[in-house]
């Protein structure tokens, strides 16, 4: 059977994996959702490896990261983790990160990180089903998630 | 016999390695406690690699970081190798560090020190005696080490 | 077939692969130009790493940063991705990466990608049509993408 | 014979491996020292590398680091290097490293040098003859290369 | 017939390849130069494996780096990469990078560009002619490359 993976942490503020799980069992029918919770951002890495060893075709994890200058070198840290498994292995692992100073309000980082995970959990689900050029269509389109697309520049 | 791998500092100015040892007697009954002791943090990511060479199945490490921009720089750099050491064996290393500068006084530095090791313990024999999902009933939910849990955020 | 890719973003807010097909149809005649579209621009490394699993000789990756401290960081782990890629694989992976923070207008930031795009899909092709040396005329000679070339230094 | 190995630079301003090589006769008895010099800090791992294949069972690098941004990043390439050598290998790799602004005057600086790189010299010797557990009677005691020990910090 | 490699960019403003060339022929008889030209910075690393992989011994890079911040970030990562290119393969790869910023004038800094080039050339070769402990007599000494030595501090 085939399977994707969703790697969450305890630190988060906001259960990600509950909009993932219900996105992805709408368009990814047939395939297992295997979870697996780690504490923080910097072991997302090694859980999405877990993951993709057990089988998975795809991960997406979901991270949340403080507003100190620690917290953004840890962010460092965990990116080139997950980008390192990816140019390891040629599998898709789509990164969710909401860092907590990117918000007014915590009912706007709540809305953000909803979001920006049933929208990436769709760009997964898009991209196992379809392949690579799922994408596509939008390409150079301004897509943002965590808040309303940007749409692209046109030249006068 | 099935062994965990504690890994510290001379450097680092409490005994965390005291505190884990009695979470993983507690939690983790019937694995070997292997302790390897390195100068500093940037040590730390061949001290678990010779740890998962001996067969351990988990790692823990104990870090301790100065205030220093530099200091800084060697946290990101020990960081990355820990993460990339997880991506290449998909082994559970568990980064405990404490910052010289996140607390105003000496005694706040070593109660944060004893918690987050303590809880990071914990965390770790949690998850090699119950697999991906042990942590899962908390994802999401603001867990800290260090300090108090700050919770979900709940929307209106 | 020889084949060369295309890696783009719908983070992105021009569509760069559509100068970079043109050239590269041009450029590089006989080649099946393979295109893949994913989110941002830290899935760009995981992008090149699949098309060079699939064959292709080089690959060309259009990515799109954003203007806060967060957006330079993934910059950073996206970019160090690229180059371990390259450091494991030895094959060609040309990075044309526009700022959003370097232009004062959206009309010049669109001109500054359709330039750095194009020129960039001319150096891809002659390197691969033409080897280690294909570049060497030009050696020292100051050329920029994204503008006018600013030329060597001459010494007095 | 067993070998142990030494990479410093021509760019320090200190003959650090004078004193390491002094210290390691004398802790290392029986053990070959090989020496390899380099010009400067972003050459050590290569180095390090080197020295490992040659056979030696761990190795100490002696790098020296200016004032300038440019110099941090060059640290931290280099830290990283250093770390991800370890990771691949298992080997000790005991990182020296003065910074030139972290004294006020060259006669604190050549002091600093000088007693970080004789003590982490007796740090990679104890480590090789005694093993893992060779540096825990001092674990978490604020041990300090360069200067005097901090101590512990002791909860009233 | 053993081989040397020269890899550079059409981004920098001084043809340091000329120097380089000039220096190796004199220095490394008998070995054939192989050049090889990129872009920018970002694609030494690539460059340096390609050069290593057809069986060059040692390699010298050619990088200029922008002033902006961004800039650094790039030379970071390229970085990164050429010292992770020195773990893997062990073998010597000589980086030479200028920095605008680091002159007033273009005259000086065409004027650092041959200095630099020319030393670590003359650096390479040595290591490549004599091994391990080629530059042994001058380590601690201060050496710069750019400018001039700035010698060893001396203990009163």
């Amino acid at each position: 059977m085939r399977c994707v993976g969703v790697a969450d942490t305890t630190f988060a503020r906001v259960d990600m994996a509950r909009f993932v799980v219900e996105e992805l069992e709408k368009h990814l029918p047939g395939y297992r959702i295997v979870r697996h919770t780690v504490p923080g951002i910097k072991d997302l890495p090694g859980a999405a490896k877990r993951l993709l060893d057990m089988g998975c075709e795809g991960v997406i994890t979901l991270g949340w990261v403080g507003a100190k200058e620690v917290d953004k070198l840890s962010y460092l840290a965990a990116s080139t983790g997950l980008i390192i498994l990816q140019v390891l292995t040629g599998r898709i692992v789509i990164d969710v990160t909401v860092h907590e100073d990117e918000a007014e309000s915590e009912e706007e980082l709540a809305a953000i990180a909803e979001d920006r995970a049933r929208k990436h959990a769709r760009n997964l689900a898009k991209m196992l089903r379809e392949g690579l050029e799922a994408l596509t269509p939008w390409a150079g389109m301004g897509l943002r998630q965590g808040g309303p697309d940007v749409g692209p520049i046109t030249r006068r």
